[in-house]
């Protein structure tokens, strides 16, 4: 089974005063990730939103900054989604320096998070079963 | 006759890996002081899209960088409205580093703008002329 | 026993196209949170770096996010630390809607937040112990 | 002759509550396109900075806000560099929204930007002549 990889790169907009990637800012790469997993599937989150009438959330978040990120670092942001509930979505997350190659050698490890995503009624804003496109998903890759 | 002066500190959001506030980053301080200006006035803008049926975009913006703000520094932002047309406000805008009599004495200017704002209607996002009560603030504020 | 806290605003610049507070803007008030409660005890991060060659970096994080936040809400955002080691602080922080004296009242709880921060060199960012000053402070905190 | 182009997306990260990209934000798409025409050129910000002792910073802009960007948006931003005297190079730069066929063909311009910026010593942050290649860069570019 292969991990969802989403490239990144640090910007002076994603750094601060202390030279490296403030520390809110990796939610930012986190979320491009997730986004783009979701795409890969088929899926914009506009279209989600307006069609099926489906918002995501984040209601958690745990995250362990191991190393800084810096100015022009190239970054790899996995995403690793699992069932997390009927109405929600687990993702395990690692951010690594350095080009698909060496993130995938497990090297320049600097952020690892652990992140859950509910599902909620567009117009209600309350918690709704995910789309069936998103179970199958999330079965077929629990199963391979 | 006096501007309207909102404070606002610098904080590792804002700053960049190069020390100094992130050249983008003035342009929320901006913002929070027309906001604030509208508020003194009596309004909120989620109010006034949900009553109203009132929106305001920028349309352009001019800005000087004349020297950069620091983490912890204390700024002042001022704000000067008037009149650009049926549909537009015009606001002159000032960053001073320092308290506000420091402002007040013209020292340390950082930063000059010039941004013009359309009123839009929330649905339709088309031009709409301004509330009366902009109108009113702006032309009181013209005749003193 | 009184918690430290520190009220913010929500502005356009913190708001997301779900209309609520994105889920990364949240840290940048739980942060300015920490940098008060260090500046109410007499230090400035920027002096704490040039002076004492010192730095903090966020090593982990965890939220919870119970209730979003929305344009032109009122916030409250407490921070209560601890010892968490010999180079370690802890925070435990919440945000709340609405001004202090709900927050006071526990209504309205929107995010929950535990913070671990690291002191480091400013020059080689390796870790080092905290100043005594701020061990000083945690210290006296749990005595009372 | 052909302009520098350089493609980003629109995340939530970068929406406002009004559901279009915060007017701040575009100025953090503009500066990834002017940081990724250096690059192009061979030279990383970083590594300018470190081994060169030049920095860069913006000292002016001026932004026509057309259209607005939503979620998912594709965008294209151009980045069009020519020398504006001995320490400062002039940007003029256009964001559309479409793949880069569609912006060649000049639909759906976004924003228009003239953004000036200077070259200041990394040590005194005083104003310093453009690094040689630069010149080069930009004076084979005017002849072409």
């Amino acid at each position: 089974m292969t991990v969802f990889c989403w490239p990144a790169r640090v910007y002076w907009e994603d750094t601060d005063g202390g030279g490296i990637v403030y520390y809110a800012n990796y939610l930012r790469f986190l979320e491009r990730a997730r986004t783009e997993w979701l795409r890969a599937l088929g899926y914009s989150q506009r279209a989600l939103a307006q069609e099926a009438g489906v918002l995501f959330a984040v209601t958690s978040i745990s995250v362990q900054y191991r190393r800084p990120a810096r100015l022009d670092d190239e970054l790899v942001v996995t995403c690793n989604p699992s069932l997390g509930g009927p109405a929600t979505v687990r993702f395990e997350q690692q951010i690594h320096r350095g080009g698909i190659p060496r993130a995938a050698a497990g090297e320049e490890l600097l952020v690892e998070a652990d992140v859950r995503v509910a599902c909620l009624d567009a117009r209600t804003l309350r918690p709704k079963r995910l789309p069936e496109f998103l179970v199958n998903a999330l079965s077929v890759k629990e199963r391979s």
